[in-house]
């Protein structure tokens, strides 16, 4: 087999075999077939397209590439869940204590990864002494122990994925369905899951735009997990503002504990809500959403959930008291208000821009090597759909540099748009895919 | 400016600048972009096309990846050929004496190649002594002097060239009309002449299987000419059967002295008198193609044109004896008949398997490190067309190994068809781009 074949192929729009891709995963991996040849490939794929056999055969070489967790010594059904990310995505860090709470196994790999914000892990590290960098030993006991726990990806982790999508980022090839689904699925598949729960953003601050196309990367990831028979589930979830009100580490870690105390922000309360419900009744403790829904509203009204953030926190090293009381968390010098500039209502904040003036903050990472200030951040005061008048605050800058404060207050206000009509209402669920 | 935005702008089907091709091919020729992009975007292009403004640029930027050859120093209009090669394509050894007899001046560099026997240069050497190792003041003297000269293509002619066809060998991303007209195109106009004349083969033995692609590639070809100001034309020719009736190196410069002694094949004969006339009219000595075809005719009847060969042979170091006495050229062990299986008329010699039988035989390279076997390859001495009586001799493998001889024979009986019925006849000249 030679991959020049191969690619000859794929650019006449055949279909690859499941030895071929094997073969090509395999040696890409290896370093035998080299990168030239990869990124025409991934070129010819970006024209020509998978079908979903081949974006599912894809995945399973990329999970197969490196080592594959295995949760069998847990007991009952692990769920995992995916968000493709967005501005003020901090969903992780109350859904999982709310589902474990409920007696459904948590046993997460999560990233660090470049962005707005940081991570989830960088988020959860607000808690002073938090660590993911425990053994799998130790992530195992503690998901037998309180239900929950989150580890670090390691670098053996679908490691063609790593190589591949390092290749596509240079080379204009990261766009296509199948590439993207099979990126995500490949390390969500090799992290030993039974279950899995996708909320696809979609909107001007995700990477999908539009909600075509996050139903079809719901639709194709769905597939691939029920092709490699897992339990699979997806929502596609607004991005076109930032999700919640706050946006930074710290500050999101805040807004999660206000959620799980039962006074978050409406939207990414019913995202919870209906995340939640859903790995509920996946992970075999209720029979439909409606059920579902009561139980995570118990957990919340009867402090269970918030109780199990404590223990998950303590688990893995950090400091618990900084739940009970979150003004221990991390804090910027300067909070500084944003005033609307006229009245009438928010017709839209671009998502975008709120992510950039948080990176501008130093909430988010450049490049591998940036460090990130987990004080600083956005507050959003208003949102789309509200009426202000002239002078209102409409957001707080949280800073630690004067400097970068005006050059992020000036780009929020930007990035607001006021009219005298009202707009339509928005829904934060758009849609599901099972 | 970024190679990666590039990739984007062409992956979308957009036009890329004059300056953004400059940047694409300098920072590529001096090792800044690295393969793995090039190899995207030229899948890209494989894609979406270059038009031909794009493909003018692209042409000259590579051109100038390297030394233009600098023939300010001989008088009068330089016309230079170039063919896309084919099986028994000995064009240039018989119509550059016959033009520069008829006084147009003849500056060539010509190369090696991979294929089914060696290129011009490696027939060339079927004469002791000759070389083509000259310095570019021997080979402006030699074409002041005697009016023709050829030199091997210097490691410094287009460059760029060289590195993107190599990448495009590996990556599949050779069969661009854009991409094939300007790598030759840059070659021949960092060559200097001030007229090229194309030859454009077409069929199962020439690169271009379909007539419609080899108009489209003319017609490319001759339009980055024109953008370059130089004197362009070129003829579509059939390359379905072999031209001639000699494959192989020594074997081909015999018939090429044929055809200028006034006795060679019909076919390459028709071939060399309309090129011929072509250059002489590019040249400036003749008003008319018929004018130019009476200059040819009289140029080999006269016995001029092979008295030119003469003379260029001695300038670059060659016997010329064997000019006059073709038989001291090369000359192989074994002669063997190939005999007609059936009787009939031929309907189809498959090009491409008589080709491959000179590789067998040893006459043509299969890397760039393989020698050549000067002395073997083919005669056909019946071609499509001609009937056959049953074991009537039909060709002759000319063969240094018993073993690669028997090879050989099997499969070139197999390239041949038979059939009752007459096939249509064939003409060698299927068109004129100009």
């Amino acid at each position: 087999m030679r991959m020049y074949d191969l690619i000859v192929k794929k650019k006449k729009g055949e279909v690859l075999t499941k030895e071929e891709i094997e073969f090509m995963i395999s040696g890409y991996t290896k370093g035998e077939i080299p990168d030239y040849q990869m990124s025409a490939m991934m070129m010819a794929i970006c024209f020509n397209g998978m079908n979903d056999e081949e974006t599912l055969n894809l995945t399973m070489s990329m999970a197969h590439s490196g080592d594959m967790l295995d949760l069998s010594r847990i007991d009952g059904i692990k769920v995992d869940k995916h968000s493709t990310g967005g501005v003020g995505d901090k969903t992780s860090l109350a859904l999982t204590p709310i589902v474990a709470s409920c007696g459904v196994k948590i046993a997460k790999m999560s990233g660090r990864g470049l962005g707005h914000t940081g991570g989830t892990i960088d988020k959860l590290e607000s808690f002073s002494g938090f660590t993911t960098g425990i053994s799998e030993e130790e992530f195992i006991n503690n998901v037998n122990t309180i239900g929950i726990s989150i580890m670090g990806q390691t670098a053996s982790l679908a490691p063609a994925d790593k190589k591949l999508y390092a290749l596509r980022d240079v080379t204009a090839t990261v766009d296509n369905m199948s590439l993207i689904a099979s990126s995500i699925m490949s390390k969500k598949l090799a992290s030993g899951a039974d279950a899995i729960i996708l909320d696809v953003k979609t909107g001007s601050g995700a990477f999908m735009k539009t909600k075509e196309d996050s139903f079809e990367l719901a639709t194709k990831m769905v597939n691939i997990g029920k092709g490699a028979n897992k339990k699979m589930m997806a929502v596609i979830s607004d991005m076109d503002q930032p999700l919640g009100n706050m946006i930074g580490n710290a500050l999101e870690v805040k807004e999660a504990i206000d959620t799980l105390n039962g006074v978050g922000p409406k939207d990414f309360t019913t995202l919870c809500y209906k995340l939640g419900s859903m790995m509920l009744m996946m992970g075999g403790v209720c029979e439909s959403l409606e059920d579902g829904e009561r139980l995570v509203d118990d957990a919340i009204k009867s402090g269970k959930a918030l109780e199990k953030l404590c223990e998950f926190i303590k688990a893995q090293g950090g400091d618990p008291s900084m739940v009970k009381d979150p003004s221990l968390l991390p804090k910027a010098k300067i909070r500084e208000e944003v005033l609307a500039p006229t009245k009438g209502y928010i017709t839209k904040i671009v998502c975008d821009e709120v992510g950039i003036c948080s990176l501008i903050l130093g909430g988010g990472r450049e490049t591998k090597e940036s460090s990130i200030d987990l004080a600083v951040g956005i507050e959003l005061v208003k949102k789309v759909g509200d009426y202000v008048n002239e002078n209102d605050c409409i957001a707080y800058i949280y800073a630690n540099d004067e400097e970068k404060k005006e050059i992020a207050k000036k780009r929020l206000l930007d990035a607001y748009s006021f009219d005298e009509n009202k707009p339509l209402d928005r829904q934060v669920i758009l849609g599901v895919v099972d």
